[in-house]
């Protein structure tokens, strides 16, 4: 990825939201219109028609360079319950290992008129640099980039929290586990801040939290239940044990009894306290089912609420095209 | 599976259907219900826009654990013509292989809301699991489990005979081959009673046609000859090697010789006799050609007829669902 | 292939067009016809809403027997604008080994009341097998089969040609690099006849361009540099490593100094030389970057007509079908 690649704007220059790559860059302003957005369409969702014409007769890519088919599915899905013309292109890594290549494969499926590609690959500013390629006329959604950021699901995360009735001044929040290999702390990180979070504490072993994170305007805490103490929000992340080099972790019942989330070490957290998963979840290691499937989880409606929010997205996007 | 699972009814409490798990447990009437449906829809596909709005707006979801193009196309060919969008999600046997897990892929999808699972796993009683676990507003139709059921494609069968002019009171039937490891041959004996056939021959060798078959309300013969005497209809099932530890089988010759359909053995049979396959057939091993493509083949109907059915299918539960 | 199969008509009886198998045996007036129908439709994909209803309820398969992204998206793409279904059928090569399989396939898609099969194989002359057998209500399109034909892609390097302002008159036409194992040559070599272009000249090593292409009405030429000179039209054609036994080339340095075209080699052409790609392009072996994305270059607007010319086929056979 070039300098200029991470450089690209998420704004046109009118101040419209043009991509959406990460929610590094997006203004509260912008997060809060997308769930404004999502409110509104959060209702087709739960009709029998679920189905609005918003978007009919615009093309949109799923552009998976990794496979994915949960996120697949949301973004699909997503796509036509705004009667969007959906085409799905896996490409396989090995036939891209010239980055001339990907810029052909991308001017070529912008050729093809196509609206919006929503990009999921296993590098980093694999989406900001197709957007800083593409034409005026396509818009980009990062599904995924990485380790980088995966902004849809930290967006939908913070929906979810508002809809739960918590208030982002104030919060308290325990992000728990592997950050150094997920797409979504930091993407949640910048969010929590943008919002207004002052309390973020990021929680777990050295080799899954280095220091460093420090500098994201985060707390780092190596105990669990000092972590954990009095918050009121508790973003749990998956072990990406399939990003990971071996060597890192020790037994996953080693890891559970000291990092995963359990009643018990949960209690020393607010009595309203309420658990984040962006899934899908490794039962047993970093969460026992017992918070997984409890009052406190939120990981089922963040599904539901991860519909609206890619709605809205490309919904929002939408806007800034020509009519 | 647990017993739990088996024992889902697929009935509501207000006696329509939810689900569409097995023939084993629909009443007749019902199964005349679906019919009388699929009269009313087979005629959707023989005009040139072959599309009615009925299921506009709802979600089907092709949830595939083990691969089958041809099955797949039929549901989703059915569930296009219904206006309904379709998703399809292949899931590799490797990332199910905890139970937790496939739970877990039904939770989330079902909080996608989705209205409809059509189900095809190689484990029997799996579409039973899940039916046994989805929230109130989801559907599941059993599209092959294992070697146990495949109900559409027996109600397809039935339909078919039905559209030819057959009256299932009186009628002689025999089901020849490999029993013991079709997915269909269950499903098709239990529709046949429950239509109120009274002579159902089962035919084959004792490696394919366990005596227990008796047990089910069928004659166990071991001569093909004695097998098709008379017969009005031969339901033909394929040699599901691909299902088989080896060692069961003769040669595909000596198979053809002796359990093979060939004219010269319908003879024997009713003057009108007609003759299924559920397809796809091995041409020389099951079934001689020039029966397959003789006058007495229903196979192309059953395709065709296929469509309808599960048109009705997925329309029958949709009944049900809200309005 | 039997030599019946070659023998099917692309016409019906009526002289309107059915099938869509080769530029070889169409007359001018079908080319110059479906390029008024793309020149009508090529307006959609420039709209907002690109989706108009002319094949709304048909349903579309694409019967994919060997993978290709590209051309299955460009299918893919065109057939939404024109709101059919569309259904993706794969089918490894290993479930077709024996003819009769291949048969049972399509006469098994036939009977679920499909009108369309747009088929891409591996092998020569499989499109045509496929026609000659289908059922009246069924149009065939070739997507290209093994080293034969591959007809849109021929009809859209035309139709970018007549947009591009070139008279087929009197144009001079060199056809540069690997003809021997490209499937669009012999179909641009028909095209171009038909249309009345009298000076083709393919241009190649011996091993790429063999003699017997002088049969097809062109001159054959061993000299990039002579090759070019004067010409309108440079039609280059991707290097097929993947179609070819080891031992056809020297290395890509050596092939791209003596094959690869250059803006230093271009110069002898006229000066308004134009030149066309299929896409996608192996940069600095049989075309230098400069070239590709320079101002002769049509290589973008090929592929934004190629969905034009997909629709225009896809609509025209459509007119034939019974309303």
């Amino acid at each position: 990825m070039t300098r200029d690649a991470r450089a690209v704007s998420q704004y046109r220059e009118d101040g419209k939201l043009r991509h959406f790559l990460d929610t590094d860059g997006l203004s509260a302003e912008t997060l809060l219109e997308i769930f404004d957005v999502a409110d509104s369409l959060v209702g087709v969702s739960q009709r029998s028609v679920k189905k609005v014409p918003l978007l009919r007769g615009r093309t949109i890519v799923l552009l998976f360079f990794e496979p994915s088919t949960r996120t697949r599915t949301t973004f699909e899905i997503a796509a036509k319950r705004l009667s969007a013309d959906v085409i799905t292109v896996n490409v396989a890594t090995s036939a891209t290992r010239k980055g001339e290549s990907l810029l052909d494969t991308i001017h070529t499926l912008q050729a093809m008129q196509t609206d919006m590609f929503v990009v999921r690959h296993a590098d980093t500013g694999a989406a900001h640099l197709i957007a800083s390629q593409v034409a005026d006329h396509v818009a980009v959604v990062n599904a995924g980039d990485g380790c980088h950021a995966h902004p849809t699901q930290a967006l939908l995360d913070m929906y979810t929290v508002r809809r739960a009735g918590l208030e982002f001044n104030n919060l308290r929040v325990a992000i728990v586990g592997d950050l150094l290999h997920s797409r979504v702390a930091r993407s949640q990180i910048h969010a929590l801040r943008t919002l207004g979070v002052g309390d973020i504490r990021v929680v777990g072993p050295r080799t899954l939290v280095p220091d460093s994170f420090a500098a994201l305007g985060t707390r780092v805490v190596r105990d669990l239940r000092e972590g954990l103490a009095d918050v009121d929000l508790v973003m749990m992340l998956r072990l990406q044990r399939e990003r990971m080099a071996s060597g890192f972790l020790p037994s996953d019942r080693e890891y559970f009894e000291q990092w995963g989330l359990t009643r018990d070490k949960l209690a020393v957290a607010s009595k309203r306290v309420l658990v984040t998963h962006p899934g899908p979840i490794n039962r047993g290691v970093e969460i026992d089912s017992a918070v997984a499937d409890g009052p406190s989880s939120l990981i089922l409606p963040q599904v539901s609420n991860g519909i609206a929010i890619r709605m809205a997205v490309y919904a929002n996007p939408g806007k800034a095209l020509p009519e």
